[in-house]
């Protein structure tokens, strides 16, 4: 006979890595007669105070190609919240929400999220322990952030590492083309942590050397020292390619992106980001030609550009959450620790939630180089398995063929 | 016995499909007993005068996998260059080209390049002809922008429109996760001609109905009107994902563009900030989250998302180049003629360059609808089979593995 029933919700931002955790999470649930349905919740845990939930037992059941579907799409086919739960257990929200886990026979519930939406696990399943409700609560990591406290690298940075080398190499190969001098800054995301930022590094071979600078928050920003690096590189290689951080930062904590401002033709004033700001100084120093590019949302969501390796890991971790919550566990998330990297190998385990809700993982400083304009071999190394292995997405008619999320629509909301 | 050495040269700006081009011309030259070596100019018309030259021959022949590497590879294997020839056939640069011709003894002359180029090929074959020197100068047509006249698409631009397509699609599942409005606005490259932008059109599917709004350079862009387009998707679907063309302009002519315009050698006014106009205009009418982004130079370049059809048509026109020459034509460009679209097929000729250079082929107003805001199916039909067939790019360590490209670097120029 099925146990009790089991809910999951997507928290946070997206990622190209997010739904294949969710194809884990069905595929674990609908393998075992321990379980029954599987709800997902729209919008997260706005979507279960709502009660606007799916049901993906009937969506998914015996239709693996359509589970695969949803393993290479990118962003969260559940949607999305940033909605942060109260401290107090003694607000409503807490009653509406165990309600309705009450009303669907909720005994388990999967949370997929970053370190924000590990805040919404660490409450549920501490009420959950407190009232002593029959509920258990499961993390599930992903952020293409790779800031996750607790484990050797995050669901979905794999795949934004890939596309980031992947356009860093491209960008070096369209600025190699004039015989004039050019200066390119590539901005990346990552406020506070430079892992993406650092996975530029990856567009380097034997014969490209671009980017030949990277910016990451962890170092503080000096314009005079960029100035004088950006004037070593112009003069031996002419083209010079850079990577910044969204988050660079003066010795004071000022974003470098507050500096500038532009007043648009219909009047307003806009703020820049880090690339615009620094293509500023750039052309005020060199007056070359200079361009930014900020990757902006694409980085995130290039299903079309993602890591094997990535999406494997990120399933494997939806199955995991699922054998962990069979084994009674609650108020814990699942984990990855690397054990090796020739050949490159991973193990899966959990670690109470408390260790991950609201940290920050950071690049260790010994991972930059001394000047603060690049990363060392190690950081490479690290880096290096993380974007292997490519896959075949479905397509039609040659643009890639993800799986249908109307259901997000606001007319087929509740 | 050998016949005369060919030389091949790239200009303009670079195309994902550029160098499929260069490796068509390659294994034509290198698979006849009629021509002898080929060389490659390094940086355009400028490598001539420079007397900067690749013996291709040496690179590539007996090099198969060496030149599908090439194939696949985005920007210019040769560099480029944005030099136009001067007027008269007096200036020293006609003295210099052509005792480069007869240094090498060049009887072929392919020239890659957009509308600007052909004007080299119009200039240099009709001082051939004017001063009776044996030299043939053929067109090889490539541009992302798809806006030469003499031929139904350009190469390069199904690979572009291609990136475009996916781009706006994975863009369209990032913005629907969250449950409040959102408008994000994608600006697209296309000067004067928006074929790049309704390529965004490919990104709808059955249940996708992103991108709502399209704006392109062949219509007159109104403010008010805009803000009516945006006001009516924002109300019925919460999300609103628009395509911009970087050249949309108001009915004066004035660009809508947030940056002081720059003027390029050839007198184009060079623009950027069309999407970060319109953010600043839509934040003030919506007070909603407003992202704009920018593909930039992403879209030119994008080697992991080619189109087949693209990539092998762009090579066989490499190789109709030669065959063109050798059957003794000069002054024209190598075009294909779609012949049908169910199944899709085209044939290859050639045209006479005065046809082509310096002209502009834009999107007819009848595949504009009548607001103006969107494409119509026939301009769909046209698009989708130039974005078929995906290609399998070699890699290493995950990331595209291009061929070296750094007889580009300055430390190795002549």
């Amino acid at each position: 006979m099925a146990g009790k029933n089991c809910l999951v919700a997507q928290s946070g931002g997206p990622t190209a890595a997010i739904n294949a955790s969710l194809a884990g999470i069905i595929e674990g649930v609908l393998q075992t007669e321990e379980l029954g349905i599987i709800y997902g919740a729209l919008n997260g845990i706005q979507g279960v105070i709502r009660d606007d939930l799916l049901n993906l037992t009937e969506i998914f059941a015996g239709e693996e190609e359509k589970l695969n579907q949803l393993k290479v799409t990118p962003a969260m086919y559940l949607g999305s919240c940033r909605y942060r739960l109260p401290q107090e257990y003694t607000h409503s929200d807490y009653e509406k929400i165990f309600s309705i886990f009450e009303k669907y026979d909720i005994g388990y519930v999967f949370y997929i999220g970053g370190n924000d939406s590990m805040d919404t696990v660490l409450k549920l399943s501490g009420y959950a322990k407190e009232y002593h409700v029959p509920v258990q609560v499961i993390g599930v990591p992903k952020t293409i952030d790779n800031d996750l406290a607790g484990m050797d690298h995050t669901p979905g940075f794999g795949s934004a590492a890939k596309y980031i080398a992947t356009s860093m190499r491209e960008i070096s190969y369209d600025t190699a083309i004039y015989n004039t001098r050019s200066i390119v800054i590539v901005e990346i995301m990552g406020r506070n942590a430079g892992w993406l930022t650092a996975s530029a590094a990856l567009a380097r071979t034997e014969c490209n050397i671009a980017p030949q600078l990277i910016y990451l928050p962890e170092v503080d920003f000096s314009e005079e020292q960029f100035v004088k690096d950006v004037t070593y590189y112009a003069d031996r290689d002419e083209h010079v390619l850079i990577a910044v951080s969204e988050g660079i930062h003066d010795a004071e904590g000022n974003y470098i992106s507050a500096q500038t401002a532009q007043v648009d033709q219909f009047g307003h004033t806009m703020l820049s980001g880090a690339g615009k700001c620094l293509e500023g100084l750039i052309t005020k120093h060199f007056g070359c030609k200079v361009r930014s590019v900020e990757l902006n949302v694409l980085q995130r969501g290039a299903g079309h550009c993602t890591s094997a390796t990535d999406l494997e890991e990120s399933m494997e971790l939806g199955r995991q959450a699922v054998a962990a919550a069979l084994a009674g566990k609650t108020g814990e998330m699942v984990i990855l620790t690397r054990t090796g990297n020739a050949p490159y190998a991973v193990e899966y385990g959990t670690c109470p939630i408390v260790l991950v809700a609201n940290q920050e993982k950071k690049i260790p400083r010994e991972w930059i180089n001394a000047a603060g304009n690049d990363v060392t071999e190690e950081l490479v190394t690290y880096l290096k398995p993380l974007v292997q292995g490519t896959v075949t997405q479905p397509s039609e008619d040659g643009i890639p063929d993800y799986i249908a999320v109307d259901h997000l629509h606001p007319a087929n909301r509740r």
